[in-house]
């Protein structure tokens, strides 16, 4: 497989689950976290399955996304995860869907982010609350739970707080 | 539509040319240009597709492609197209294929390089020779060629050279 079909590949899966997902906190209330906006696609096609009532609070080192994706400055969450995850659970948001997209290029630094937010979605989340992330994940209250048929199990991971 | 769902769009009808490029070139001698080698996914994609035996040139302003499609020094030719290609024109190479994928988010600087290229290909493609491009071309001896069922017409361009 090419890595052009590899990609298309990839983000055939992430569109399906974040459409699975929408569709799983659909009469949940709750805010949803976009960890690593990037360009702003997720979140865009987020925003637009989600619906015009759900507050979505996006989080990156710095802003990198398309004009047409940027968040309103209040839900627009800037600096090192490390940093503002902590900062934004002192705050109390109930949250129904964190969707994380954070692996790069740098394979220590991914497994080592994805390490530390495992623990940090399990404290954060009200019982319930579903996790989607391009990492495997693994704190204690994080179950495992399938995703949609057609999705590779190497690429994305869903998990509910339990 | 969404920006993630528009984006793979885009990346499909890229995957549905190529392939089509691929096979209306596999009887005809001469080399291959990637005129824009980014993060390398097409280029990849192409060298699959071609096989071994056909030499792909790659132009970038600068290598920004990922470790596993980088070309071989002698193939990969940096530096702004404006000079490089007609550079590459002069050594005479003969050339059965040229991909353009050039579009950037500066809309102004992408309409001036397409007129500015249109030309540059008819001069340097002999008779018969094909272009695919994300942007639309014009120039006496470019004939616009119908793509492949599925590719929406105002996503890629085809020509041959009359």
């Amino acid at each position: 497989m090419s890595r052009l079909e590899s990609f298309i590949r990839r983000l055939d899966a992430q569109r399906l689950c974040l459409d699975w997902a929408a569709g799983a906190v659909a009469a949940r209330p709750g805010a949803v976290l976009e960890l690593g906006l990037g360009n702003g696609r997720t979140y865009d096609h987020l925003r637009a399955r989600l619906g015009a009532g759900r507050e979505i609070y996006a989080f990156d080192r710095q802003l990198a996304a398309h004009p047409g994706s940027v968040p309103p400055a209040e839900r627009l969450i800037l600096g090192e995860l490390r940093d503002t995850l902590p900062a934004f659970a002192a705050r109390g948001v109930p949250v129904a869907l964190a969707h994380a997209d954070l692996g790069s290029g740098d394979v220590a630094a991914t497994a080592a982010l994805a390490a530390w937010l495992g623990p940090q979605l399990a404290a954060l989340l009200p019982p319930g609350g579903l996790v989607l992330s391009d990492q495997a994940l693994t704190a204690p209250g994080l179950e495992p739970v399938g995703l949609p048929a057609g999705v590779p199990g190497d690429r994305y991971f869903a998990y509910r707080r339990a």
